[in-house]
């Protein structure tokens, strides 16, 4: 089978790459070919399959259909400006976060329903939307029905996104899964633009053994996952039966409610409190004000029970995680 | 001040216009000139201010902005392709639906927040969302919190397009309000192609001494308003506070529940036994596939008991105002 990976340049992008690559098969059918598009053409990747490294605009409809040619089964869209910076560029985050999803969906329909369709079965595509997309903060809990009612661009472009899918879904254009991904930690590199990435950098700088500030206090709770379960998640999918979704596309996985408090006695727990001093508190209410409106939790129910999505680990585990995968690779990429 | 109306020569944009001629103000603040903006451009009105007639497209952002003049207040965006027809040309929904949308919010983001803006007030932006952007079906009772997850592209469209101006208003670039429009009836004219057109058909087609076909049940019921407590809801909306909406621009108006049944023996009353034997049953599983999903009923408590949207009528004064307002006018339409 065919797959196309969009942003296939990013963190999560590689990393399911890799893993495409090490398994070389997917839900029981060897994969025949893998495309991984970016704004700037990925560096390849050693793979029992052909890989095609494609750098484009996910918002041209010409260069994503490129991306995904006839024979597509699988793509997954990972291709996004992050929340801070569709804040900040309110056109770049509506080209690439609404414009690029229509984009996807043209491309798909050109291959089921185009005047030259070849009558294929509807790809799979699975999009990675945000808890970004609703609101409710840190006192929510909330259940599969809740309603999206974001508080930042990337999440009302998420949302809209997502409703387009569905619908798409509905016509057999495609078949979406739309997995409202919590704040991944620990991601490596360097500290991003978006709003969460804090999350991320108060684990990962003091492991590199580097200072860090953080902008929410302690008790702030953020609804998680690793990056390991997040593949994981990305894998089951992408070849899931899709039938029990009914018209319902969006996807709230069963993610952790972690205070940042609970993080960093994780983080002292696995490398001592050395490690924890590094952490300086630094209020930042521009932070706080995007990720304040958050939900701190979800139920989970419908991914977890009905649909088999796996289940989050422990924080240390979460933090042993990073150390072991991509430590290594991030003192590297940064001369530490 | 200046207002537009975007679908200015339709059935609710017509009336409005007319309403606006007639009152010469809206909240106490005489109107200074009036876009009537439409595929073909509206014919003019009698009025006591300019009115500028203009025929374009609202999916183009250049044409949208010359309907969107700099020193606008108020604009109402009515202009939409209906639900059958957005079901049965998928390109020229998402245009119209979902792009037009797009233009209206980039022609607001130049008079206030461009290169060139002149730091206008956001103007305010009354969209017409429609109850079809809910699931739910005949069962349903919805609470003004429930969750969009609509079965039909029109639906997916207005809700995707409420997100975006949602977000354009907590940006500051728009001061939208929604208004998840019910099914209005009677509307005249001829039977469109709503999929909802047949609840309109049962009383009008009557009315004109004419047969028509009911594709659904008796017991079949619909969430319902006129078009006088519609043009009053967008008076209101025109012109309300919105400090109280917060985040939240959409809002479900206090529509009636009504059955098909309950709605023919309005006619009965109005209009006699002779009327009611004009309506024939003719089931139509592709009609009753899409209305079936659209909620019968909502609590519409917010825009009821906090934002004073007024309420319906009885369904015996709704088919009356049709009598006064429109029956004879769609007589000489129609040639009757």
């Amino acid at each position: 089978m065919q797959i196309t990976i969009l942003g296939g340049g990013g963190f999560l992008g590689r990393k399911l790459a890799a893993r495409l690559a090490h398994e070389g098969s997917l839900g029981g059918e060897a994969i025949s070919g893998l495309t991984l598009f970016d704004l700037h053409a990925p560096p390849g990747i050693e793979a029992p399959f052909p890989v095609r490294c494609l750098g484009g605009d996910v918002a041209d409809p010409a260069q994503v259909a490129t991306a995904i040619p006839e024979g597509t089964r699988v793509v997954v869209h990972l291709a996004a400006v992050v929340s801070a910076q569709a804040e900040a560029d309110y056109e770049l985050g509506l080209r690439v976060n609404l414009h690029g999803t229509l984009a996807v969906i043209e491309a798909c329909r050109r291959l089921t329903q185009g005047p030259h369709a070849s009558g294929a079965t509807p790809p799979r595509v699975v999009f990675t939307s945000s808890v970004a997309s609703f609101g409710g903060g840190q006192e929510a809990r909330l259940e599969d029905d809740a309603r999206q009612l974001p508080g930042n661009s990337y999440g009302a472009e998420k949302a809209a996104a997502e409703l387009l899918l569905q619908d798409a879904s509905r016509r057999g254009v495609l078949d979406a899964v739309s997995l409202r991904l919590p704040t991944v930690i620990v991601r490596p590199g360097r500290p991003n633009k978006a709003a969460s990435s804090f999350v991320s950098a108060i684990l990962r700088e003091p492991l590199l053994g580097l200072q860090t500030e953080l902008p929410v206090p302690e008790e702030f709770a953020v609804w998680i996952c690793s990056p390991r379960r997040a593949i994981d998640w990305f894998l089951h999918a992408m070849a899931m039966d899709t039938t029990p979704l009914g018209l319902d596309r969006g996807i709230n996985p069963p993610g952790r409610s972690a205070t940042v408090g609970k993080m960093l006695s994780a983080l002292e727990s696995v490398a001592g409190p050395e490690a924890r001093a590094l952490v300086r508190h630094a209020p930042d209410p521009a932070i706080e004000a995007i990720v304040g409106g958050w939900p701190a939790s979800f139920t989970a129910e419908r991914a977890r029970r009905l649909l088999g999505f796996s289940e989050q680990e422990s924080l240390e585990e979460i933090i042993q995680g990073f150390i072991e995968d991509d430590l290594t690779a991030t003192r590297a990429e940064r001369g530490i």
